[in-house]
C-alpha cells in the first residue's frame, strides 16, 4: 500500500488553529457544526493510524474525556517516557527524524496516516511529507493566534479537488499535493 | 441603496496576497486560471466604484498596461496630490477617516464598493466595514509573504454562503458578514 500522510483540520477564516490565548472555544462559534457530519468519521475510517505532537496529545488528555481515537495514535516526543496506563496499546511514543518515525510506523503495516497538531503538520510540510489537506473553515476572523501554516523554504503546489459548504456557513476544501 | 463593501481577491493556500518579495508571479502557478471565468466580470458589473490604497494603485500603474478598471476608482492617499493626466475622470484621490471617505463616495451616489489592496482591506476589517469577501485560493503554499488578514481587536463572524471549484484545482469561497 502506498503511504499517505493526510491532514484533517479546522481553521478560522484567517487561518488560525488556536486563538491568541491558545484557545479553541471559537470552534463552537457555529454550534450547529456539532450536529452534522462533516466527513470526520469517513476520513478516520480510511486511515490506519494517527501521528500527533506531544502538545496536541497533552491537550487532548487535558479535556478529561474518554480517549476519542479508535486507531493507534503515535505521539512524537523527545521528552515523554511513558504513556498513561489506560492508554497502553492505544498510544505509542515515537521519536527520531520524521523519516525514521514514518519508517517505524510503516514497518507495523500502517501506511495511511492522519497527521495532527500545528507544529507536527508544519514539520511535515517543511519536508514535503503531506499528501492531502482537508481544511474546514470556521468563518470567524480571529485577528491573531496560532497559524496552521508556517514558514517554508520552497513553495509547494497543491490542487483543490473538492469543496463543500455546510449549513450555508462552513466550508470544507480538500487539497492534494501535486507532484510532477 | 444600502451601502456594501466587498472584497474580491486571490490568496495562496496559506493566506498570502504577495510572496516574501512582494511578488505575485505565483498567481500564475496555475496558468489555466487565465482562460476561465472565475466571476470577476460579474462581480465588477455589480459594483459602483472601487476603493484601493496608494500602494495597490501604484502597483497597477507599474504594470504599464492599459488602465484595467471600468468603474470609478478612489485611491486612499495622504501623500498623492494629483492623478496622471490620462486617468483624470477615472481615478479620484480621497483621504480622511474611512467613514469620511465612504461618506464622500456615497454622496456621489456610489454605494456598492469593491475594496482592494492588503492594507486597505485590513483597515476596513479593523473597523468592521466589510460586508462580503470572495476569496479565490490559488493552492500554492508560499511559506511566507504578505497576509491578506491582519490583527483585529475583536473577532468577526462571517458565513460561507457558497463555494466553487475551478479546473479541479482552484477554489473560490464566498463569505458574508453575519450581523446580529
Amino acid at each position: 500500500m502506498e503511504p499517505k500522510n493526510k491532514v484533517f483540520i479546522a481553521t478560522s477564516l484567517d487561518g488560525y488553529i488556536a486563538d491568541k490565548n491558545g484557545g479553541i472555544a471559537w470552534l463552537d462559534d457555529i454550534p450547529e457544526i456539532n450536529t452534522i457530519d462533516t466527513g470526520y468519521e469517513t476520513f478516520t475510517s480510511q486511515i490506519d493510524a494517527m501521528l500527533m505532537g506531544r502538545t496536541t496529545f497533552e491537550t487532548v488528555l487535558s479535556f478529561g474525556i474518554e480517549w476519542p481515537y479508535k486507531k493507534p495514535v503515535f505521539v512524537l516526543s523527545r521528552t515523554l517516557t511513558k504513556v498513561p496506563q489506560n492508554l497502553k496499546g492505544k498510544v505509542f511514543l515515537v521519536n527520531g527524524t520524521l523519516k525514521e518515525v514514518l519508517q517505524t510506523i510503516h514497518n507495523k503495516g500502517l501506511y495511511r496516516l492522519y497527521i495532527d497538531g500545528g507544529k507536527t503538520i508544519q514539520s511535515f510540510l517543511k519536508q514535503d511529507l503531506i499528501d492531502e489537506i482537508i481544511i474546514t473553515i470556521i468563518p470567524t476572523l480571529l485577528g491573531g493566534g496560532l497559524s496552521l501554516f508556517g514558514e517554508l523554504s520552497e513553495k509547494l503546489q497543491f490542487e483543490c479537488v473538492s469543496s463543500k459548504v455546510y449549513l450555508d456557513k462552513i466550508v470544507q476544501n480538500r487539497f492534494v499535493r501535486k507532484k510532477v
